[in-house]
């Protein structure tokens, strides 16, 4: 069932399944648990493609012709595209993983939180005005600010539990004695998910939070940001936060991949990028599963 | 001091002045608390301007000609443009406050909240594109993610602290002892205003908190969202928040103000219902001084 205010809105990819079938449907169809994160940046784009913001679709459509069949999932960030009055660029790249990469679920990093009224407005900007399939949303004003999304129960809602940036602890790990983050995960299985679209948002840097939400939360599939640049393990965290099921992850990489080369190949540097972290995130399932060091095993 | 890395951008109004002497001269100016929030609903237009989305810009320019000498601010909400795609009108919307109301200062509420490399996209999106004076942010991630924003010592930065909604106590007022809202006041007043550009909100929905982070942050202007069509109790708010010099509060009003009517003259009624607005919060800053009731006397 979609939101009955707009029950006619969203292209079939979107509206046919429910977002949980359609994010195990790209985990099958990939063998992946990779997700690229499009945070285009012009300055850093290759010289051949030109490095200003209208360029930022044509560089994403390449990015995302040389991984389709690498990944679960796309990550565009919207802040990259709002900076530079880029909107149009975002629906091109949206369609683009559409078309190239058609398995694979598109999650709009967006983290946005606001009131009931307000919120319905930006759940109308993610799932109509960009269609995509998640959007990632900031829980700090509670149940009624997210309400809206979650009405939307063909659609995903990635709700920010213990983000992976080096400051994130002086907030969401406190108190100490039982933390923010670990609040949040139990608020947001027994509240947030009611029509089973929940995602958890974990970040790679702190493998014992990742634990720990998995164990909070042992059926919430996690988008786990923070390796490559931003310093994760990414063995230490498919270990801590994979599923029952060997699943249950969609790791996000974004500058190691966009930014492999930047010369005329740098198609084909994010390209093999992709397929070193697809074969070791694959690798350390398969370690985590054949040692059974997994939770909820 | 601007921004290090764009010491051009901003147009005279903007970078000439601190942002507190900006909202001192706009309180001054206009001898007025009151914030007009600009949340433009086309379908809640009058019928004789149109209930599209391209009539957006009209409408808030209608509003800002009605209401210019009664406010010391405006606050557009950046999801009633971006749902329907009128960042246009929200250029447009920046363009008539500097033209109409040059005084006013303009808050964009978008709450934002990313990590560091993202938090300076956003940072860019409302200090460059928007050109606006001060951004409503979202202190979930902590201080990185906020440092981006506080890097623009001319711009303020609005920090979510007790919001105005129904659920905000979940997350907000938790744990009893010490209650998260509180500890946001704390950090921001320590870390968060290296230039004195620092604002908190607190809701009007809530006096009792609203009076205690007023004593946590004496001397930290306070954004107050949650009257009207939320249910706020003015002279409480005002009683609770007002600062040792009898100002410190910026009170928004949305719907009340925009929808007040809906015909023809829908401008006038917008007119009068701010006019009875600005006429209540003067009385209850001078009965509140009067009383010598407000806290740091």
């Amino acid at each position: 069932m979609v939101c009955c205010a707009t029950p006619s809105i969203g292209g079939d990819h979107a509206i046919s399944t429910s977002f949980h079938e359609r994010l195990q449907r790209a985990w099958s169809h990939a063998d992946s648990l990779l997700c690229v994160g499009l945070d285009p940046e012009p300055a850093r784009f290759p010289a051949h493609l030109g490095r200003g913001a209208e360029h930022i679709a044509a560089f994403n459509r390449a990015i995302i012709a040389a991984t389709a069949d690498l990944v679960c999932a796309y990550k565009p960030q919207i802040a990259h595209f709002a900076a530079v009055g880029a909107e149009q660029a975002l629906v091109d790249t949206v369609a683009a993983v559409r078309e190239l990469a058609p398995h694979a679920v598109v999650i709009l990093d967006a983290k946005r939180g606001d009131i009931g009224s307000t919120a319905a407005m930006y759940a109308r900007e993610a799932f109509v005005r960009y269609d995509v399939d998640a959007v990632t949303l900031n829980p700090y004003l509670g149940s009624d600010s997210l309400q809206p999304f979650l009405e939307w129960s063909d659609r995903g809602t990635v709700i920010l539990c213990r983000t992976s940036n080096p400051g994130a602890g002086e907030i969401q790990d406190w108190p100490e004695s039982d933390p923010l983050y670990a609040r949040i995960a139990r608020i947001a299985v027994d509240k947030w998910n009611p029509h089973g679209n929940l995602m958890l948002v974990a970040g790679a840097t702190r493998p014992a939070e990742l634990a720990r939400i998995r164990e909070l939360a042992p059926d919430v599939p996690l988008l786990v940001p923070g390796l490559g640049a931003q310093g994760g393990d990414l063995g230490a965290a498919v270990a801590a936060g994979l599923d029952r099921h060997g699943r249950g992850l969609v790791v996000n990489s974004a500058r190691a991949i966009l930014y492999a080369g930047s010369g005329e190949d740098f198609a084909e540097q994010a390209r093999a990028e992709a397929t070193r972290m697809r074969d070791a995130l694959r690798q350390a399932a398969a370690n985590t599963q054949g040692s059974g060091s997994q939770p909820n095993t």
